[in-house]
């Protein structure tokens, strides 16, 4: 039986000190058997991103050391930035990927949340698929307001108290969002037009806010260095919404519109069933290649 | 730096026998750190074939034990089946995976026949990518005229002398060829037509040996049990043809001749670079989703 991994995506307020991002940096690396597969700042956000994965153990250790260095590193009364955010260590998502269920995901996302917050003294919100409160599967209704406006909240506003310790913030480091979620895929298609109004139109088509594809974010957005208008979605289901339908679904509204697809992208990685659902389409595969995948048998059994 | 690996694809003169097949999975799976894919036997061939994967250590270790085992258990003298064979370990190939050239892997393959020829008594020929004599590239020449015959040859007609150990092949277990070569992909492409003949000419079209795509092996045959025809081919090195390539070559040759693609079948295990260089031709892709796939990461730094 293959042994179960999951990836954690954890969201730091801090994108601009470079011994910051080293402590958290090195929080992460200094389990044993983890892949720390990318890491992001943005300095105008002053946010960071960390994407690791390995087994639920050494993933949910490292979480925790990343999010006691935030705690010791980050003030959050001192940060500034346009990104809403409640805590140093602000959001951190547990993602299955392998032999791992969501549910098994929000499981532990809860033992991480308590850890947190007994052992670091930061309250903690549970959201999306480990919220306990069904509002708080929203993850802006969690940070709505943000840390500023929160510390007070918290204290009066019984729909603001913390799923876990609390319920006053902890003074510099906030309050930290734990929760569980399917993975995330960025994928943007690029058309043949400057005109965003167009690109605009296909996004509310196909998103699902505005009754298109199930788990289907999309906006669109104008390209300036390339002069072109661009489909830019999040795909937050790709086994319920895969990628061929999404793309064929702007296909054929680009074409009602009088455009065409020039080119897509893919941002961070792409799961290998994503890809092999893609082109088992348009292979016209009988077999089932996503599950074909050399790399996928490889990592189960070489790990094991 | 990625960890190199390696895949082995080993056939034995064996497919019924199942203490003997029972002994070959058992010196395989005794190497520590291998993942055995797969395991085939069939019996109106008398053959197996395995598949397993691993860092070069492990995979010439379990390839040296396997063919050990073969020489233990198979009497070549005793064996009947249609297939042209030399050996009880009759073709070893080594394939690499990652991180690994084909120049490597040649070197692997010397040095993992060197072995079986002195530890072993069996003679040795080196053939594809591994091929010290040109002619030998080709496995057909080397296996010609079979193991009852080649014991005669290899004492008087230069020609047919061992590359390693020798000249006379060993009493039972006659000679094995041991190769590099690259990752052969089994790709099937049913129509929409009963009629082989088509089938024989998109084969006839598309494969190398009458001018088609390099690297590409065709031929048309008939599929009793659904009753329709299919181009059944071996893509020998996908890099240079990729699956899109040949999938569109046989639409298009299809179209001509009046008939169409129902689906395709992908026999065994598909690497992750070749799905994702289908699927990224199809979605128009400007990154290069075959670099960005998950498991490809996580296989690289998880097993570091």
């Amino acid at each position: 039986m293959a042994r179960p991994l999951l990836e954690c995506v954890p969201n730091f307020s801090e994108g601009r000190n470079p011994a910051t991002l080293a402590a958290l940096r090195q929080a992460i690396t200094s389990v044993p058997g983890l892949a720390l597969l990318a890491q992001e700042a943005d300095t105008d956000h002053n946010r960071s991103v960390f994407t690791f994965a390995g087994s639920p153990e050494a993933v949910l250790e490292a979480s925790f050391r990343a999010v006691a260095a935030a705690r010791d590193h980050i003030d959050l009364r001192h940060h500034t930035g346009v990104h809403p955010r409640i805590g140093a260590a602000d959001v951190v998502p547990l993602v299955p990927l392998q032999n791992v269920s969501l549910e098994q995901c929000a499981a532990f996302a809860h033992k991480l949340g308590q850890r947190i917050a007994r052992s670091l003294g930061i309250p903690v919100y549970f959201y999306e698929a480990a919220a306990l409160r069904p509002e708080r599967q929203r993850l802006e209704v969690v940070r709505r307001s943000g840390f500023e406006a929160l510390r007070e909240l918290t204290l009066h506003d019984p729909s603001r108290m913390p799923d876990a310790g609390g319920p006053a913030l902890h003074p510099s480091a906030g309050a930290t969002a734990v929760g569980a979620r399917k993975f995330l895929l960025a994928f943007n298609i690029n058309l043949d037009t400057a005109d965003v109004a167009i690109a605009q139109q296909i996004a509310r088509k196909v998103r699902a806010s505005s009754g298109g594809l199930p788990h289907v974010k999309a906006m669109g957005v104008f390209l300036a260095s390339r002069g072109l208008a661009q489909v830019s979605m999040n795909l937050t289901d790709f086994e319920v919404t895969p990628l061929a339908v999404v793309y064929e679904a702007v296909r054929e509204e680009a074409a009602r519109l009088g455009a065409s697809i020039v080119g897509s992208e893919f941002i961070g990685l792409v799961p290998a069933k994503a890809i092999g659902q893609a082109a088992s389409v348009y292979l016209k595969a009988e077999t089932r290649p996503e599950d074909q995948i050399l790399e996928r048998r490889l990592l189960i059994d070489l790990i094991d």
